[in-house]
Protein backbone atom coordinates (compact mmCIF):
# COMPACT_ATOMS: atom_id res chain seq x y z
CA UNK A 1 0.00 0.00 0.00
CA UNK A 2 1.27 3.35 -0.96
CA UNK A 3 0.60 4.88 2.28
CA UNK A 4 2.83 2.15 4.42
CA UNK A 5 5.60 2.40 1.32
CA UNK A 6 5.95 6.18 1.78
CA UNK A 7 6.22 6.06 5.86
CA UNK A 8 8.39 3.29 5.61
CA UNK A 9 10.99 4.99 2.84
CA UNK A 10 10.96 8.16 4.93
CA UNK A 11 14.16 9.15 7.23
CA UNK A 12 13.45 10.67 10.32
CA UNK A 13 16.66 12.57 11.43
CA UNK A 14 16.48 13.58 15.11
CA UNK A 15 17.52 17.09 16.45
CA UNK A 16 17.59 19.16 13.00
CA UNK A 17 16.94 21.95 11.79
CA UNK A 18 16.96 22.34 15.91
CA UNK A 19 17.45 20.20 19.31
CA UNK A 20 13.93 18.49 19.78
CA UNK A 21 12.75 18.33 16.29
CA UNK A 22 12.46 15.01 14.23
CA UNK A 23 12.67 16.03 10.80
CA UNK A 24 11.14 13.55 8.02
CA UNK A 25 13.70 13.38 5.49
CA UNK A 26 12.15 12.86 2.08
CA UNK A 27 15.70 12.07 -0.14
CA UNK A 28 14.99 8.72 0.09
CA UNK A 29 11.99 9.00 -1.74
CA UNK A 30 13.90 10.92 -4.14
CA UNK A 31 16.30 7.90 -4.69
CA UNK A 32 13.06 5.17 -5.72
CA UNK A 33 11.76 6.25 -9.00
CA UNK A 34 9.06 4.22 -8.99
CA UNK A 35 7.84 5.55 -6.00
CA UNK A 36 8.51 8.74 -7.24
CA UNK A 37 5.56 8.28 -10.15
CA UNK A 38 3.24 6.52 -7.96
CA UNK A 39 3.30 9.76 -5.12
CA UNK A 40 2.94 11.92 -8.44
CA UNK A 41 0.04 9.94 -9.80
CA UNK A 42 -1.60 10.01 -6.21
CA UNK A 43 -1.63 13.22 -5.72
CA UNK A 44 -2.92 13.84 -9.01
CA UNK A 45 -5.75 11.69 -8.44
CA UNK A 46 -6.67 13.43 -4.99
CA UNK A 47 -7.45 16.61 -6.64
CA UNK A 48 -9.06 15.15 -9.94
CA UNK A 49 -12.24 17.00 -8.99
CA UNK A 50 -10.98 20.42 -8.29
CA UNK A 51 -9.97 21.30 -11.66
CA UNK A 52 -7.79 23.54 -10.71
CA UNK A 53 -6.47 25.73 -13.26
CA UNK A 54 -2.55 26.07 -11.58
CA UNK A 55 -0.08 24.52 -9.13
CA UNK A 56 2.07 26.90 -7.27
CA UNK A 57 4.50 24.97 -5.32
CA UNK A 58 6.74 26.52 -2.18
CA UNK A 59 10.91 26.59 -2.07
CA UNK A 60 12.65 24.80 -2.26
CA UNK A 61 11.24 20.99 -1.68
CA UNK A 62 7.83 22.00 -3.51
CA UNK A 63 9.57 22.70 -6.17
CA UNK A 64 9.79 18.64 -6.55
CA UNK A 65 6.40 17.28 -7.04
CA UNK A 66 5.16 20.61 -7.33
CA UNK A 67 6.56 20.28 -10.89
CA UNK A 68 5.86 16.63 -11.57
CA UNK A 69 2.50 17.34 -10.24
CA UNK A 70 1.95 20.07 -12.84
CA UNK A 71 2.63 18.43 -15.36
CA UNK A 72 0.85 15.61 -14.55
CA UNK A 73 -2.66 17.65 -14.42
CA UNK A 74 -1.46 19.52 -17.54
CA UNK A 75 -1.32 22.53 -16.13
CA UNK A 76 1.46 25.71 -15.22
CA UNK A 77 3.53 25.71 -12.38
CA UNK A 78 4.02 29.04 -10.65
CA UNK A 79 6.79 29.20 -8.02
CA UNK A 80 6.87 31.09 -4.90
CA UNK A 81 10.23 31.63 -3.53
CA UNK A 82 11.71 33.45 -0.78
CA UNK A 83 12.56 37.15 -1.09
CA UNK A 84 14.82 38.15 -3.14
CA UNK A 85 15.03 34.81 -5.69
CA UNK A 86 12.43 35.98 -8.14
CA UNK A 87 13.92 38.32 -11.25
CA UNK A 88 10.90 40.12 -12.29
CA UNK A 89 8.51 42.70 -10.51
CA UNK A 90 7.17 40.80 -7.27
CA UNK A 91 4.61 41.08 -4.70
CA UNK A 92 5.45 40.13 -0.90
CA UNK A 93 4.06 38.40 2.02
CA UNK A 94 5.82 38.48 5.28
CA UNK A 95 4.64 36.28 8.11
CA UNK A 96 5.79 35.21 11.50
CA UNK A 97 8.38 32.66 12.39
CA UNK A 98 8.84 31.41 15.97
CA UNK A 99 11.54 33.71 16.29
CA UNK A 100 11.60 36.94 13.77
CA UNK A 101 9.75 36.77 10.21
CA UNK A 102 10.26 35.21 6.66
CA UNK A 103 9.06 36.34 3.82
CA UNK A 104 7.67 35.17 0.46
CA UNK A 105 7.12 36.48 -3.45
CA UNK A 106 5.81 35.53 -6.20
CA UNK A 107 6.01 37.17 -9.30
CA UNK A 108 3.12 40.08 -10.06
CA UNK A 109 1.89 38.01 -13.22
CA UNK A 110 1.87 34.67 -11.95
CA UNK A 111 -1.59 34.13 -12.09
CA UNK A 112 -4.64 35.39 -14.18
CA UNK A 113 -7.32 37.15 -12.26
CA UNK A 114 -10.14 34.28 -11.40
CA UNK A 115 -7.53 31.26 -11.52
CA UNK A 116 -7.96 28.32 -9.34
CA UNK A 117 -4.48 27.55 -8.10
CA UNK A 118 -3.44 24.56 -5.76
CA UNK A 119 -0.69 25.20 -3.56
CA UNK A 120 2.06 21.90 -3.14
CA UNK A 121 4.66 21.55 -0.38
CA UNK A 122 6.10 17.96 0.78
CA UNK A 123 5.41 19.08 4.14
CA UNK A 124 2.37 20.55 6.18
CA UNK A 125 3.73 21.67 9.63
CA UNK A 126 2.09 24.49 11.33
CA UNK A 127 0.98 25.98 8.05
CA UNK A 128 2.46 29.64 8.45
CA UNK A 129 4.21 29.26 4.91
CA UNK A 130 1.15 27.77 3.37
CA UNK A 131 -0.78 30.98 4.68
CA UNK A 132 1.41 33.18 3.60
CA UNK A 133 1.36 31.84 0.12
CA UNK A 134 -2.60 32.05 -0.03
CA UNK A 135 -2.70 35.38 1.00
CA UNK A 136 -0.26 36.23 -1.94
CA UNK A 137 -2.56 34.53 -4.49
CA UNK A 138 -5.51 36.08 -3.16
CA UNK A 139 -3.90 39.43 -3.18
CA UNK A 140 -3.31 39.07 -7.13
CA UNK A 141 -7.07 38.62 -7.75
CA UNK A 142 -6.94 34.44 -8.31
CA UNK A 143 -8.02 31.84 -6.13
CA UNK A 144 -6.87 29.23 -3.59
CA UNK A 145 -8.82 26.16 -4.31
CA UNK A 146 -6.64 23.62 -2.12
CA UNK A 147 -3.96 22.46 -0.70
CA UNK A 148 -1.78 19.63 -1.73
CA UNK A 149 1.41 18.00 0.72
CA UNK A 150 2.79 14.58 0.90
CA UNK A 151 3.11 14.65 4.56
CA UNK A 152 0.77 16.37 6.90
CA UNK A 153 2.11 16.33 10.76
CA UNK A 154 -1.26 16.49 12.24
CA UNK A 155 -0.03 17.29 15.71
CA UNK A 156 1.09 20.62 14.93
CA UNK A 157 -2.66 21.28 13.45
CA UNK A 158 -1.77 23.04 10.04
CA UNK A 159 -4.77 21.68 8.51
CA UNK A 160 -6.98 22.84 10.85
CA UNK A 161 -5.34 26.25 9.86
CA UNK A 162 -5.84 25.90 6.28
CA UNK A 163 -9.35 24.89 6.22
CA UNK A 164 -10.14 28.79 7.26
CA UNK A 165 -9.31 29.18 3.79
CA UNK A 166 -10.40 26.39 2.01
CA UNK A 167 -11.37 22.96 3.14
CA UNK A 168 -9.42 20.84 0.64
CA UNK A 169 -6.64 20.00 2.42
CA UNK A 170 -5.16 16.79 0.73
CA UNK A 171 -2.07 15.08 1.84
CA UNK A 172 -0.86 11.19 1.31
CA UNK A 173 0.13 10.54 4.37
CA UNK A 174 -0.34 11.38 8.69
CA UNK A 175 1.97 11.78 11.89
CA UNK A 176 -0.25 11.83 14.43
CA UNK B 1 11.20 24.39 -33.37
CA UNK B 2 12.11 23.64 -30.02
CA UNK B 3 15.07 26.16 -29.62
CA UNK B 4 13.21 28.42 -31.04
CA UNK B 5 10.17 28.34 -28.95
CA UNK B 6 12.37 27.88 -25.66
CA UNK B 7 14.05 31.58 -26.77
CA UNK B 8 10.54 33.14 -27.17
CA UNK B 9 9.84 32.22 -24.46
CA UNK B 10 12.11 32.79 -21.72
CA UNK B 11 11.86 36.71 -20.79
CA UNK B 12 15.21 38.69 -20.63
CA UNK B 13 14.97 40.91 -17.13
CA UNK B 14 17.19 43.75 -17.33
CA UNK B 15 19.43 44.47 -13.91
CA UNK B 16 18.90 41.63 -12.09
CA UNK B 17 20.18 40.05 -9.84
CA UNK B 18 22.56 43.33 -10.21
CA UNK B 19 22.96 46.06 -12.41
CA UNK B 20 24.07 45.04 -15.71
CA UNK B 21 23.29 41.46 -15.76
CA UNK B 22 20.09 40.69 -18.02
CA UNK B 23 19.08 37.51 -16.14
CA UNK B 24 16.93 35.03 -18.14
CA UNK B 25 13.76 34.31 -16.42
CA UNK B 26 12.44 30.88 -16.82
CA UNK B 27 9.21 31.07 -15.12
CA UNK B 28 7.40 31.93 -18.49
CA UNK B 29 8.52 28.14 -19.67
CA UNK B 30 7.03 26.98 -16.57
CA UNK B 31 3.56 28.50 -16.92
CA UNK B 32 3.59 26.28 -20.44
CA UNK B 33 3.00 22.38 -19.82
CA UNK B 34 3.52 21.61 -23.00
CA UNK B 35 6.33 23.63 -23.22
CA UNK B 36 7.83 22.06 -19.78
CA UNK B 37 7.06 18.32 -21.58
CA UNK B 38 8.64 19.00 -24.67
CA UNK B 39 12.13 20.12 -22.76
CA UNK B 40 12.03 17.53 -20.13
CA UNK B 41 11.71 14.97 -23.35
CA UNK B 42 14.62 16.51 -25.45
CA UNK B 43 16.80 17.06 -22.20
CA UNK B 44 15.96 13.09 -21.86
CA UNK B 45 16.95 12.65 -25.55
CA UNK B 46 20.32 13.95 -25.09
CA UNK B 47 21.25 11.53 -22.35
CA UNK B 48 19.64 8.37 -23.75
CA UNK B 49 23.72 6.77 -24.95
CA UNK B 50 25.09 8.07 -21.10
CA UNK B 51 23.05 5.65 -19.48
CA UNK B 52 23.19 7.48 -16.06
CA UNK B 53 22.55 5.95 -13.07
CA UNK B 54 21.50 9.34 -10.97
CA UNK B 55 20.74 12.58 -11.81
CA UNK B 56 21.46 15.25 -9.34
CA UNK B 57 19.99 18.65 -9.48
CA UNK B 58 21.47 21.79 -8.27
CA UNK B 59 19.05 23.85 -5.87
CA UNK B 60 16.47 25.58 -6.56
CA UNK B 61 16.17 25.79 -10.12
CA UNK B 62 17.36 22.77 -10.99
CA UNK B 63 15.20 20.84 -8.81
CA UNK B 64 12.15 21.35 -11.82
CA UNK B 65 13.53 20.08 -14.41
CA UNK B 66 15.85 17.52 -12.35
CA UNK B 67 12.96 16.14 -11.36
CA UNK B 68 11.39 15.56 -14.27
CA UNK B 69 14.49 14.36 -16.18
CA UNK B 70 15.40 11.69 -13.57
CA UNK B 71 11.56 10.70 -13.65
CA UNK B 72 11.75 10.58 -17.55
CA UNK B 73 15.15 8.12 -17.29
CA UNK B 74 13.63 6.05 -14.64
CA UNK B 75 16.62 6.90 -12.14
CA UNK B 76 17.20 8.45 -8.82
CA UNK B 77 17.16 11.82 -8.13
CA UNK B 78 19.34 13.54 -5.44
CA UNK B 79 19.60 17.52 -4.16
CA UNK B 80 22.10 19.12 -3.99
CA UNK B 81 21.72 22.07 -1.64
CA UNK B 82 22.71 25.28 -0.03
CA UNK B 83 24.79 24.68 3.30
CA UNK B 84 22.39 23.94 6.18
CA UNK B 85 19.42 22.79 4.53
CA UNK B 86 19.69 18.62 4.40
CA UNK B 87 18.73 17.43 7.89
CA UNK B 88 21.36 13.98 7.56
CA UNK B 89 25.08 13.68 7.16
CA UNK B 90 26.42 16.00 4.89
CA UNK B 91 29.91 16.41 2.95
CA UNK B 92 31.01 20.32 1.78
CA UNK B 93 32.20 21.95 -0.77
CA UNK B 94 32.94 25.97 -0.81
CA UNK B 95 33.45 27.36 -4.10
CA UNK B 96 34.69 31.37 -4.99
CA UNK B 97 32.05 33.83 -5.59
CA UNK B 98 32.55 37.40 -7.49
CA UNK B 99 32.86 38.16 -3.62
CA UNK B 100 33.15 35.98 -0.82
CA UNK B 101 32.23 32.77 -0.98
CA UNK B 102 29.26 29.87 -0.95
CA UNK B 103 28.94 26.39 -0.10
CA UNK B 104 27.28 23.00 -1.62
CA UNK B 105 26.00 19.91 0.35
CA UNK B 106 25.00 16.78 -0.49
CA UNK B 107 24.06 13.68 1.93
CA UNK B 108 27.18 11.48 2.35
CA UNK B 109 24.66 8.57 1.11
CA UNK B 110 23.22 10.02 -1.36
CA UNK B 111 25.53 8.18 -4.03
CA UNK B 112 26.75 4.61 -4.29
CA UNK B 113 30.20 4.01 -5.25
CA UNK B 114 31.15 3.92 -8.97
CA UNK B 115 27.42 5.48 -9.85
CA UNK B 116 27.23 7.81 -12.85
CA UNK B 117 26.15 10.82 -12.17
CA UNK B 118 24.76 13.56 -14.30
CA UNK B 119 24.40 17.28 -13.20
CA UNK B 120 21.40 19.10 -13.98
CA UNK B 121 20.97 23.05 -13.91
CA UNK B 122 18.24 25.52 -15.58
CA UNK B 123 21.53 27.22 -16.83
CA UNK B 124 25.25 27.73 -17.31
CA UNK B 125 26.73 30.77 -16.42
CA UNK B 126 30.50 30.30 -15.82
CA UNK B 127 30.02 27.26 -14.14
CA UNK B 128 31.66 27.94 -10.11
CA UNK B 129 28.12 26.14 -9.07
CA UNK B 130 28.81 23.19 -10.75
CA UNK B 131 32.61 22.04 -10.69
CA UNK B 132 31.81 22.85 -6.52
CA UNK B 133 28.82 20.02 -7.39
CA UNK B 134 31.11 17.80 -9.02
CA UNK B 135 33.88 17.58 -6.59
CA UNK B 136 31.23 16.37 -4.11
CA UNK B 137 30.20 13.36 -6.14
CA UNK B 138 33.61 12.59 -6.84
CA UNK B 139 34.31 13.24 -3.05
CA UNK B 140 31.87 10.16 -2.72
CA UNK B 141 33.23 7.57 -5.03
CA UNK B 142 30.63 8.55 -7.66
CA UNK B 143 31.54 9.80 -11.21
CA UNK B 144 30.29 12.98 -12.81
CA UNK B 145 29.21 11.50 -16.70
CA UNK B 146 28.05 14.56 -17.69
CA UNK B 147 26.23 17.97 -17.59
CA UNK B 148 22.69 18.99 -18.43
CA UNK B 149 21.05 22.57 -18.31
CA UNK B 150 18.28 24.25 -20.72
CA UNK B 151 20.52 27.13 -21.28
CA UNK B 152 23.92 27.42 -21.60
CA UNK B 153 25.59 31.43 -21.71
CA UNK B 154 27.96 30.44 -23.93
CA UNK B 155 30.08 33.68 -23.10
CA UNK B 156 30.81 33.16 -20.35
CA UNK B 157 32.90 30.22 -21.08
CA UNK B 158 31.42 27.53 -18.37
CA UNK B 159 31.55 24.96 -20.80
CA UNK B 160 35.19 24.93 -21.80
CA UNK B 161 35.21 25.07 -18.46
CA UNK B 162 32.84 21.88 -17.31
CA UNK B 163 34.53 19.89 -20.17
CA UNK B 164 38.30 19.88 -17.82
CA UNK B 165 36.05 17.29 -15.91
CA UNK B 166 33.93 15.47 -18.63
CA UNK B 167 33.28 16.19 -22.46
CA UNK B 168 29.54 15.56 -22.11
CA UNK B 169 28.37 18.98 -21.45
CA UNK B 170 24.69 19.62 -22.65
CA UNK B 171 22.31 22.77 -23.62
CA UNK B 172 18.97 23.17 -25.55
CA UNK B 173 19.74 26.21 -25.80
CA UNK B 174 23.13 28.79 -25.79
CA UNK B 175 23.42 33.00 -26.09
CA UNK B 176 26.65 33.44 -27.65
Amino acid sequence: MLEQKIKDTIRDVADFPKPGIIFKDITPILKDPVLCKEITQALAEQLQSLNVDVIAGIESRGFLFGMSLAQALNVPFVPIRKAGKLPYRTIQQSYALEYGTATLEVHEDAFISGQKVLIHDDLLATGGTVVAASQLIEKLGAHVAGYSFIINLEFLNGKQRLQTFNPNVFSLISYL
